[in-house]
């Protein structure tokens, strides 16, 4: 992930990008990203979206990956460690949601 | 990253909720939490932005971190290694955006 | 739709909000708005989507009413007739997805 | 509005896409679509939106038409009368931010 960084980081200041880079237009890059991601799997069901996925796994890997690199940019230059915020959130999921109310249940995010 | 996937699929399979996390679904949800994360920075200019960054650290991590949660299990249940996915989108979009003519363009993306 | 677009209007004035309702900003407000619909469907099969519609009829009423205030008034600041630019988009869409090529495809929309 | 919906109906029922067209499919189009219009105006400050906008007015309003299609369509498919469901939401929306409280204040829709 550090190497990653110092990648992302470099590619951008070669072409002098961080005026652009401000959080929320990253915010909104991660977002177009994501649904380009999620545009792999419109209209399909299970069957399709398999066959979709061994077809375009090199397509889908690099959706995958912009959103990826957007969302370390976002987090490093906001002075967030990525892997530890999610080890954080895994664990405030895991009183959210504990084991014996959670099994199996699908409404498990419903607000309710 | 290795631990971070290993917590990942526990805290799933505990909850039985492998169930759920089909690639569609996952995409969806990718899209719902970068969509929430986006909302932090609605409606503002570039100095309220920076004043809801200043106190709202925590809340912005928590948000970096589901889309990063579940991104990383999607990217585990199809097989991607992520951090290398990064690396070679990094190595494409360098070559598709070479220094001398991107530098400084805010036209970057457009597809022209 | 003229009324609905003067109260829209009204709405917005009162407030003095047009100066954040610039295009950028409506268009985040639009796909946050989308994927709060959304989020009404995340993780649930077509079983659950019908029990859940069924049950939160208004809610949902509710958010596909934001995504379409923000629609319409975006529309509206750019100068454009949004009934008439659905109008013209279908026809697009007809010539693009002849019926005899089209019909009951699955990969309709698949760029291939 | 009657008679796009007619039109959006019998595009549909000739290409036979009924059975792709269930509420979680329309809701995941209507994020892609919106965030497809969202791209419009990615990296852009207010200056080069102007200009993009003037350039492109055509292509923004497909892709408002693309977002407004797919809402239609959902609304329709639910029961749902998208022009009552934005009169009613308006209404609730001038309850929820008294203009008083409201006016010309950027924190509008922060929930604190």
């Amino acid at each position: 992930m550090r190497d990653i960084l110092e990648k992302i980081r470099k590619f951008r200041d070669e072409r002098e990008w961080m005026k652009f880079h401000d959080p929320k237009n990253l915010a909104v890059s991660i977002t177009i990203e994501a649904a380009e991601l999620l545009e792999h799997f419109q209209w399909k069901d299970e069957k399709a979206v398999d066959q979709h996925v061994r077809q375009n796994r090199e397509e889908i890997a690099d959706e995958l990956a912009d959103v990826a690199i957007y969302l370390a940019e976002l987090a490093d230059n906001l002075g967030i460690d990525l892997i530890q915020a999610m080890d954080r959130k895994l664990e405030k999921n895991a009183r959210k949601y504990p084991v014996e109310k959670a099994k199996g249940v699908t409404t498990k995010y419903d607000k309710l």
